[in-house]
């Protein structure tokens, strides 16, 4: 970090590609990108070289200006088996920080624009704004713009064309782990589960709870599920199990609304 | 509707296309809408003809094609001093199917695509997707293809660069009726408000809420305001009467987030 010197400005677009299907893509996003003096692609292992290999084919796709430079590197891994959830995660943080300071200072030691495609939105489950505060603690002067990106839970309402609330009622937007301890929660009818490696919709009494399923949403490789929880849960585990070991990787999320009116 | 036989098939395009402003539309959207035979424009009375505009405006800058015949319409206006709000709703909601009905009989009679550019992205707080349903339910032949668009939500983080959940948290999404009606909702630290003619934000015991407000997201006209509820609620509500009076109309949106984890 001691290459950035304090008049040194770096501004950091984190720009939302949706599904990596190019056409999910905004008109600001790709004009972001574009923009950009510098791409950084995250390589996250080999099970997961596609998702690295689709960034790197959008990239070729929109910029036509070849002065953005385009950077792959070696993203942390987290640390899964650290039973504290919430302390594995700001140790990985830590890690990524120092990995973006590092690039940071070799590709944009003058200053500039700094660009990462985050898949979906970056405002969704996503740790690039943590990553940004973080660099800015560190004394790396840096202005964030974040360009929103359809998000795989509007993906996932759309494949299925349906809409994410009932009539005026609230829902809530949640994770796997969450899910799991919580169970379902109160006052609403509509709950959307993201980040869940181990479908724990299982842990819930499926009785009147309708299920939406779908994994690498806007991909060719699509594939989804919907039905009664207690008729299709199974084969979802099943046929998301199967899936996971044919592409070596998933992503999948679901929407789950339980048919009695939370109030 | 008699004019609309069995075989004739209609696809309709919800089309979400974000705050109006062009570059906030996917390409997917783009394609939707040029792709559509007939666009409907909703009017909404003279206070929002502004929102008429901008959407007559994007398809102006999009159709390049003049195959695609742009339709405007008198949109049915809600009841808004029905007591009963889902009666309301669903009387509403009536009146919109007739228009629609009417319209495609009118301008697809022999079938065809039929779009609608819908604000934000159909599946949020949009009643176009159980417009869908009901035609469908008087027997017009009906696929229905959602594009998802960036939400106002979406739009409200990028604009103060904020991730809508905190680390592996969820987050709840409402109206301000259902806020003014439950208060702060169990078990989550953050809130985020759509549809709020009222400010029901000023229902909460501001201690310890952070709120970041913004209207006119991704307008020229875009306003925002973020700090402790304690110390800029009563500046918003003054701030956002200034606005509407000024424009005619408003459209606004917030996230709440409380500073005491929720667990």
């Amino acid at each position: 970090m001691g290459r950035l010197q304090k008049k040194i400005m770096i501004e950091l677009l984190l720009v939302g590609i949706g599904s990596g299907n190019p056409d999910h893509l905004t008109g600001e996003a790709v004009a972001a990108l574009h923009s950009a003096d510098v791409v950084l692609i995250p390589r996250k292992g080999t099970d997961k070289r596609a998702l690295a290999d689709l960034r790197r084919r959008l990239c070729a796709g929109i910029l036509s200006n070849r002065q953005t430079k385009v950077v792959e590197f070696d993203l942390p891994r987290r640390d899964i088996d650290n039973p504290a959830y919430l302390d594995g995660v700001a140790h990985w943080h830590s890690a990524i920080t120092d990995a973006w300071a590092r690039l940071i200072g070799q590709h944009a030691p003058q200053g500039g624009r700094v660009a990462l495609m985050v898949w979906g939105d970056p405002a969704l489950y996503d740790s690039s704004l943590r990553i940004a505060d973080r660099l800015r603690a560190h004394g790396i002067p840096l202005t964030c713009r974040v360009v929103p990106g359809i998000s795989s839970l509007q993906m996932l309402a759309a494949a299925f064309a349906i809409p994410l609330n009932t009539v005026g009622a609230p829902f809530l937007v949640t994770t796997g782990r969450r899910l799991r301890t919580d169970g379902w929660p109160a006052g609403v009818d509509t709950v959307i589960v993201m980040l869940d490696g181990t479908c724990a919709f299982q842990s819930l009494d499926p009785e009147g709870i309708t299920i939406y399923w779908a994994a690498y949403l806007g991909m060719p490789c699509e594939i989804r599920r919907s039905g009664l929880l207690a008729e299709v849960g199974v084969e979802i585990v099943a046929e998301r199990e199967t899936a996971r070991r044919t592409h070596g990787w998933i992503m999948d999320t679901y929407l789950l609304r339980r048919a009695t009116p939370a109030r």
